[in-house]
């Protein structure tokens, strides 16, 4: 597991200490993805990862320590971007990234525990944050180079952009309860591009855009 | 309390029995707000609300029957739409009002705790489903009217506009931590309606637009 050097209390790539890292947060993730927040018991972790209970109480302490590094190790992990050549291809590809990871039926109820314990933890909530500020950094990047291109003006913000193609499949998983489903994401990628091109990404008060 | 006429178990608005349910779901709220869903213990509630006991156990049954009753309730006590002459305008007061309900102290932490236990609850997320359906329903014909002014194509998915003029901001509130701030509600409401008028809700494929 390169990705796990330099993470704290990793002895060296592929060493004894990643892998019970490894073991740990994999069991931890299916807990959580099995029965949420309120199912994640250090004791059984360890049992599951069939790694000394101490080692886990140690090493992560209490259940909102594990998320916080699951969630660490989750944005580590995760895949690289896409470069399609074109903003709508771009954002398309991170569209429906985020949408099979949310439907995957391991990942999507493991982002959905994750989520409500953030909602009721500061600690969690602060790794979530991490988290997609790591994501959006990762894709941040085609904005510009669409910006450079003159897909979308000068000034847009890129982040913002990469928030808005994302936002519309959370807001299904979350509030409405419509399907996470290709044609939700191709919709958020096309309308996320069409809203740049536009120039609505591109002043922070939204005015001096001169329409009806 | 004219809002609770036909409820059920209401027997004629004002009446006792709308005074109570008024009463229970304010306490319901207070509680939810201050604790989250795993502080909404029905002895608490009865006590906070000044009714008995029995009364509140036998109505409502269970934290999340009485999370669902007060859902339904904030369906029907919710704001009709504004109505301003143009879809950007009307866009911009549905999200500056999704806004004020989502960083306001009491109603913030409220949806936070509810949409916490609805990815938990099955129940509540039907609960939650439902109110999102009301809402959208409420403001849709914003979308339907400008179809007919010509400020988006025909075939215009009303209740996609909607939802993306939330999203942003759910998203902030519940994913990337970001400031749920005026200026976010006036940009998702001008990305929802540069996207509006560029088509690309009006098509469920997303496909068959002749852009780079």
């Amino acid at each position: 597991m390169a990705a796990d050097a330099g993470a704290p209390g990793t002895v060296r790539p592929g060493g004894r200490t990643a892998q019970v890292r490894a073991a740990v947060l994999r069991a931890a993730g299916d807990l959580l993805s099995e029965s949420g927040f309120a199912g994640l018991d250090l004791a059984d972790v360890a049992r599951r990862a069939d790694v000394g209970r101490t080692t886990v109480y140690r090493r992560w302490g209490t259940p909102t320590g594990l998320v916080a590094d699951l969630l660490r190790d989750m944005a580590e992990q995760s895949l690289p971007r896409t470069e399609t050549g074109s903003l709508r291809g771009d954002l398309r590809e991170n569209a429906l990234l985020v949408q099979r990871t949310l439907s995957d039926p391991r990942q999507g109820p493991l982002f959905r525990a994750v989520i409500a314990a953030a909602a009721c933890d500061r600690r969690t909530s602060a790794a979530l944050h991490r988290f997609y500020a790591t994501r959006i950094a990762e894709w941040a990047p085609c904005v510009v180079a669409a910006v450079a291109r003159g897909e979308a003006p000068e000034g847009t913000d890129p982040a913002e952009v990469i928030r808005a193609v994302s936002a519309p499949l959370y807001y299904r998983m979350l509030a409405s309860g419509d399907p996470v489903d290709e044609a939700a994401a191709v919709r958020a990628a096309e309308a996320a591009a069409a809203a740049a091109r536009a120039g609505a990404y591109a002043d922070p008060t939204g005015e001096g855009q001169d329409r009806p």
